[in-house]
């Protein structure tokens, strides 16, 4: 019984979306504006209604003893509720993709041919314990003319109900038609996994969260999937680098924020500047608090790292932990990186023009970089505006993914009676 | 084993394509033109090696009692070969969309992002009984730095282990790195399932075929998945329509080639003009062989029309059956296309020029038309050149799908040795 309500719920609420959609693909500008503005005054007026929910969970959170790192990702403060307020001002203040006229051509026959961006539809998001992703989510999509689903963890239900409910109400107000935001408010598996195979009323689906989500709605699904996340980036040290540079890139893109997924998981080092480089950067990555992993050279190198092990080149860590290896030429790093990279965000440090030449050319990732930290793959450093979650697949978008990856496209086509001979 | 070995020889297959594709991404523009000329070449030259090879499918097919219609798309002639060849020869003259810049910018911090486009890396390829897709396929993904991997129908396995031993001999005869074109020789469902499945060495899936092999292929994919194809097309003949216009559009649309996706399934009339057009284009239509299946209000004007059922407005039928239907108004209309239709290809024909612009902006589509046949919806039609299928789902590519829709892109960074504060 439980699984077939929570089927039904799912059912029902896709259908008002698609409804939805239709409406919402012709929305002007000027109404999505209105209605992102009054979804943060609405969160800022209401936000305590949202903060006992959101206690709620933190409690049930801690009585289940959940850790601190996941207790803080669902805790929501004032401070938290005016960030995403922010965050929906800034998205009521980007350009509206819907409309643009992509292409344009006429056709010897006559006819005029246009490509013209359109909205998706309806957007499915499937994410874990941070309440942030229902506001962001919910308002990108707005903006983009789509209408969507959301289907949180089940540790932030409370949180998201709340959310859904202050912000739903004040878009509503501002004319976004009923049924355009959605939250999937039943905790059964069920409920997802009828999500992911609803292809008649759902478009696009948007796992966000750890490897194990993304790898359960890959598997799951049948409605098409953009994958986000998963980044085990590299910096390779050439043997033609700027030491000192590498250096500064390395503790950055390693410690600026080691839990989030362009942070570099793995160092390779050339072998002709390995001894001189790593003396230097490991005893600053050790008082960091970066525990090394690394193969044998590096160990000779520096002793204190701990042996690694195959597994540690195919980890994403997210934690203060790199793993380190020393490579005998450029080759074999572009080959480690093909092996074990998740084509995210690749980086070199080199001071030859050749060496950067191939390794963009020939590294297969969402973004790859020539003397930067591999930190900056994200929508707000790129100059998009705020992003949904980075694709590391090849399909729809790679990379940032912000209102334009939110949109397709269709043909128009005007005619004056041509028939085809 | 013997499935073993089927899921062993894809896993093989994909494996050394990964390899291939790295190569493919960078091959010069003049080795894939070169490598497509000599295929055409060698197609011609080697003609008797590939009919002999046909005629064995032939009597297979025959032996095993396949319809005359299925027999005919299996079948090889020398026409059919210079027609491949010369689809080759075109891919050739089509230019190259692998290094485009899309978009370039520089960021206040110096760091100069590059949007560059770049190949899919491993297009799979899932068809069935024309030879011909083998050949198109090929070309195409070649000149757009993809390896392939192919799987067509068992009847025409043959035939396709001929076409790509020639093939792909000249490919790598011209340059092109060995395992860049492979060919699935098992006719074992497992192979197609373990294709479907192997998401670290295929980056994409385009199922060529009917309703059930797509349906397949969505269901059962992990491996993003394009689909091409159902056709459930509706020209609706509006109230302020041309009525000549409106017969010479739906007579196109529906008889002009009735066996492919943009062709005209269903009919909807407006009913201030229903008697007048239907009395006219029915008896034209009937002329041409077409049997028509009408609504209530459509037999009582064309008495020879069959009874539509729920089910007709569904089908699509790619033969000369048109189900028509009298809608009260220009909403039903739009109702009953966004019900049924698959999103394809759809047209109105009206003199208005408020009904021509809401139906554009309303109507979910790949292509809308004003006043023109559903028929061009066609990679040559619309000026892209050749075309791999025709997309009817919305991520990544929409309608017709040519060189440029076989490619992804990523970023690429330029630094001075920027890190993120």
């Amino acid at each position: 019984m439980a699984i077939a309500s929570a089927q039904q719920e799912v059912i029902e609420k896709a259908k008002a979306a698609r409804l939805a959609a239709r409406e919402m693909g012709v929305l002007p500008t000027s109404a999505k504006d209105r209605a992102l503005l009054a979804m943060a005054q609405a969160l800022i007026g209401r936000q305590h209604f949202v903060l006992e929910a959101n206690s709620a969970d933190v409690r049930a959170a801690r009585d289940a003893g959940l850790s601190e790192a996941l207790i803080d990702r669902l805790l929501l403060s004032e401070k938290r509720i005016a960030g995403m307020a922010a965050g929906l001002r800034e998205v009521a203040g980007l350009p509206d993709p819907v409309g643009e006229v992509i292409e344009g051509w006429r056709r010897p026959n006559g006819l005029q041919i246009f490509k013209v961006r359109v909205p998706l539809g309806v957007v499915g998001m499937i994410y874990e314990s941070r309440p942030n992703v229902t506001v962001d989510a919910a308002g990108l999509c707005i903006k983009a003319g789509n209408a969507v689903i959301l289907r949180g963890g089940s540790e932030a239900l409370q949180s998201n109900v709340a959310l859904v409910r202050v912000i739903a109400e004040a878009a509503h107000g501002a004319g976004v038609p009923k049924g355009a935001l959605q939250l999937i408010e039943t905790a059964e598996r069920a409920a997802a996994q009828q999500l992911m195979r609803l292809n008649e009323h759902v478009d696009v689906l948007i796992p966000r969260g750890g490897e194990g989500l993304i790898r359960a709605v890959v598997d799951n699904a049948t409605v098409p999937v953009i994958e986000t996340g998963v980044g085990n980036c590299h910096v390779y040290v050439d043997e033609f680098a700027d030491l000192e540079m590498a250096e500064r890139i390395v503790i950055n893109a390693k410690c600026q924020r080691p839990g989030v997924c362009n942070a570099c998981e793995t160092l390779l080092v050339h072998q002709a500047v390995a001894p001189e480089f790593l003396r230097g950067v490991g005893p600053l990555l050790v008082e960091q608090g970066v525990e090394l992993r690394g193969c044998p050279r590096t160990r000779e190198i520096v002793p204190g790292a701990h042996e690694a092990t195959e597994q540690d080149w195919r980890t994403e860590y997210l934690d203060l932990i790199l793993a380190v290896r020393v490579v005998d030429s450029f080759e074999q790093a572009l080959a480690h990186i093909a092996d074990y990279g998740t084509r995210h965000s690749e980086a070199i440090v080199t001071r030859d023009y050749e060496r950067a030449q191939r390794f963009v050319e020939l590294v297969d990732a969402a973004a790859v970089y020539v003397n930067a930290s591999t930190r900056f793959t994200d929508g707000g450093e790129f100059g998009l505006g705020a992003e949904i979650g980075i694709s590391t697949q090849k399909l729809h978008a790679r990379g940032p993914m912000g209102l334009r990856e939110l949109t397709t496209y269709k043909y128009i086509v005007r005619g004056a009676g041509q028939i085809r001979s």
